[in-house]
């Protein structure tokens, strides 16, 4: 039986476990406070490529959502997103949880639009009564998105160009980003990104780490007193480095992106399969995690197999299912799948 | 210059302010424990004719919304609403602000629709990862509606239904109740109404008073240490017979009902104006909130005779505007409509 | 039967009823946008003899705190106060519920101290760890306080001069302000507290009004987007206008101080009455708040002329009981607390 | 240079680091579903001796608090603490983050007294205004202690009664639980622990682990859907295994005992050298963190040794200087502070 259930199945890229056991006996400061840390945002900074950079580490996807949306708001201000967003429908209402209210708009394929978005402010400013509603103070978006798409430069281009025109900071949420940054159908770099958001985060969990992720304020627009209220959310790890050594790792010789970049090679031969399988694509995506309908029996000789994500309902007859590669991914795990008969 | 800018442009019904003359200088205990704000009770739970009822009072309609769901709601729950239910988008995210998420779900003519309140609940529990998401735990409505539509007794009974059936409390939003149930096109009672939520007000901001509304716990259902949970959200008045001589008139003799039947026939002639002067509905509405599209020529000529309220943006070139009457309407104010060329 | 139990038994001082009846028919827009609301804020303005400030209406004490508080302290920061301070005690936490935490210091017969102050600051910047503790951010004084002192003008001084040290704002809560500002015993103005603060709230609720309190930002310095907070915080009253006719009639011809000096001279009489009578003081109170010590066979004996507040547990055999005058205070209420045997 | 900074210098106990790696492949379900996070639950169970235990992993001490104390608290509940608790100074406002009302009672050494506790309940309750304050819904104290103390199973059965007396949880923060255990002066088990609390949780990040709490809830009485409102906190952690795994370990062979036991008596070794230099000891702690008072030039000499931690300020000449040690002091650190001279 093998899993392609999620993106985090399997622990740590064993190069990251290797450096926390050679480094592990050693004294060091709590709280991001120890050499590895701060190695690793430098390392971080190096590969945006923009100087007014500034990263900081957190545990968890949600957390980092909650603490980067909640702390950058004002107390009027809520947070853009589309339906299928991440703060949206799947965080338990971590967002809410803070006091701040997350504004949906359409989205399409799990992606905003430059329009739609456009639009919603204009009506919003044009609104008499809007002192009695919920400002817009910032714009979520993911790539890669939920559903596995991803953003051209022309669309991010243009969401960024809203987001200036009404001055609102534009997050992105990369909890998958080196999956998304690694597709052969991108054309967004590292480095665009930092260019074209206020903060992104570099997702850990799903891409090799045993936890972590790494938020990137890229103009120099940290909050004050990040760390207190990072402490404040519950979100500050005491052994600082365990989050500094692995990032300190996956950002050295590239090795963030080259596990990437495998796990992207096992996702074109996991469509390919699907493809010759028959399955149909919920949406055709050119990431790392793959949508399809199935019907009770197919996936019941599915799961003869492998281990999948009831990812959620399509209609009464069918379910759709994910089928996610990621670092660990081998070939030999794509075998099984494709000796299904 | 007359005003149909919304139902609270007056102060109180003169009978309101006589008796809180009357009894002004009595002195009386603070936060609700004085006898006009016990016998307001008494008279509110005997109008809606169920004994198990239990009755509060609070200041605002908002503030109201906000106590009532963020007491009864458990920790890991939001309410689900319509997307143009107040709690959703007319009070600068006082839900969210407890830490509750509003969970939309779509809506017709403002209201929302017994089978798409049960298909979202189906689909809800048969998510897999239903646990990430905040669970469905109250249910809001409004009555009559914000664009001023009402429920029929079906469509409240079918949506009670679904409440009971998947165990979530029914709160209705009564900021203008005295319209609603005074409206010649309605078929529920006040009755109906307290046996078929689990909790409503009764409004008195919009309905003849300076301040108030009138919470109906109808299940002995009101949340333990209630008086602690509104000071602690200090919406604890220390006055309360500034509450409660309120509702003690609005209840005696059916004043409540009586000011409500009248701007009921004041908004019968004014629709009757509307269509004699070919102004066209957003939506054909049955109590005293009368939508209508303007363009920009129509507004700036009705602008001339009567202050009105923006509502919101129809489109480009048309905007929403809201013509109410209230228990302040005169036929003078009517005429002076009648006479625009 | 008399009472003495607060200073909010009775209902409004005729003169606003009479204002409010007078102007109870006019059409007005809600919200705070009527010409009585900008009239009692031009009046609060020059009374406090200060072209910086800015004035906003809310409808109660607590309220007016966790609004005030909350929206100008930073994410990380929380409020200073004394343990008896109404924010430590008495508002069944609802600073906490918006999330930030009321930082005690010890007091002195109910007033902060400014070298206690200062030493708290000293010892707080010096502490390595103080990224882990919630920043001071605001410094709360009542006055008059809880029980009833008064700070002298060179106290007054102090503080101010330790909150402008450590750029940390002062907020004074004047829910009795009136009766502070007419005690013999002072030597405040209420330009001298526009002057030393920076931001405070004029108390109506105890001073002759149904209900309001009208807070005064001193520098320029109200929240942005206050308007929009405040409704988030259920705390935006639709008719502004019951706020704005109140203190439009409080500050025309004095009225607030006229009514506020009446309340001091009863309260005068009436310590010359416990005096006579040999009850204990337990706070020589300069204000109208009488605290005294009684025994249950005195409070026994006093429970049958008049009514009174059990304050507090004093030890095992005496309670602290609570005699306070008012603007409604007559003479003949005196005379029965006189005639007590 | 060697340090006795804190008990978090170093990483994870080898054994750990090893287990992590040998499971670092294997395909498992994320959040707490794999067979390693059910297997330490048993354990934990097991040495806790009570079969009504159940127990959660969380990642850090802080958000363990935060999470624990606001999902069992009511919405008018607070937690009562002694001012020198975790959650009452050093966790930057969690407790309030979350809508709750930290309330200090006077503490004796770190610890919280039985009959202090009473007689604040019994006064609260003696309050006729105790409707305006925050209800006491819980006790929260810590074993150890913050500044090292330790209850006696006596002093402890005395709190545990006052809490069933009045029907409140008692919470025991256990960060250093190890370290408390196996003093040698305690009189206190696990078991006894478990019997005398209603929750409490077991410290990994001090005694072991990379990152890592363990909660037990002792009566049954986890909080319904714990894991949406984990999830609701950002707490929820996807690869559950790194917290299963690693207590799983701790609690194989007794390993969690066995390396709190070193630390305990590599501390007994330090207290001796303590004595021998003729520092003062600032509480005689019997467990694994030293507090002494040094002036600065002991502690510029103690600086070119070792790395240690200023706990706090004592008066305008001494520091409150914190030696700790744990399962990671070796013979050898400890001879660098004997041979200081």
């Amino acid at each position: 039986m093998v899993s392609f259930e999620c993106d985090y199945i399997a622990g740590a890229h064993p190069e990251i476990l290797k450096r926390l056991m050679e480094t592990n006996m050693e004294a060091l400061s709590g709280y991001g406070m120890d050499p590895y840390t701060e190695s690793a945002k430098e390392k971080i900074i190096k590969a945006c490529g923009i100087d007014t950079a500034q990263v900081e580490f957190l545990t968890g996807g949600t957390q980092t959502n909650m603490v980067v949306i909640s702390t950058m708001l004002k107390d009027w201000e809520g947070v853009i997103a589309v339906p299928s967003g991440h703060v949206s429908i799947h965080e338990s209402g971590a967002i809410e949880f803070t006091g701040h209210e997350v504004l949906e708009i359409p989205g399409k394929d799990g992606k905003m639009q430059a329009d739609v978005l456009r639009d919603y402010l204009i009506r919003f400013y044009s609104d008499v009564t809007h002192d009695h509603m919920t400002f817009p103070g910032m714009v979520y978006i993911s790539y890669p998105t939920e559903p596995g798409t991803l953003y051209s430069k022309k669309e991010m281009e243009d969401i960024s160009a809203v987001c200036r025109e009404y001055g609102i900071p534009l997050y992105l949420d990369g909890a998958r980003l080196g999956y998304g940054l690694m597709s052969r159908h991108r054309d967004l770099t590292l480095h665009d990104i930092a260019e074209l958001t206020d903060v992104f985060y570099i997702g850990g969990t799903k891409v090799g780490a045993l936890c972590g992720e790494a938020v990137v304020f890229t103009k120099n627009n940290r909050p004050p007193h990040f760390m207190t209220s990072v402490k404040k959310r519950g979100a500050l790890l005491a052994k600082g480095r365990l989050l500094g050594v692995q990032f300190d790792t996956l950002f050295t010789d590239d090795l963030y992106f080259k596990i990437s970049r495998h796990a992207m090679d096992m996702a074109e031969q996991l469509k390919e399969i699907i493809r010759e399988k028959g399955w149909e694509f919920y949406v055709d995506s050119p990431t790392n995690q793959q949508l399809i309908l199935m019907d009770d029996d197919q996936m019941e000789k599915l799961a003869e197999h492998v281990i999948f994500d009831r990812w959620g309902v399509y209609d009464d007859k069918r379910t759709i299912v994910r089928l996610a590669t990621s670092w660990s991914t081998t070939e030999e795990d794509l075998q099984v799948l494709r000796n299904i008969k």
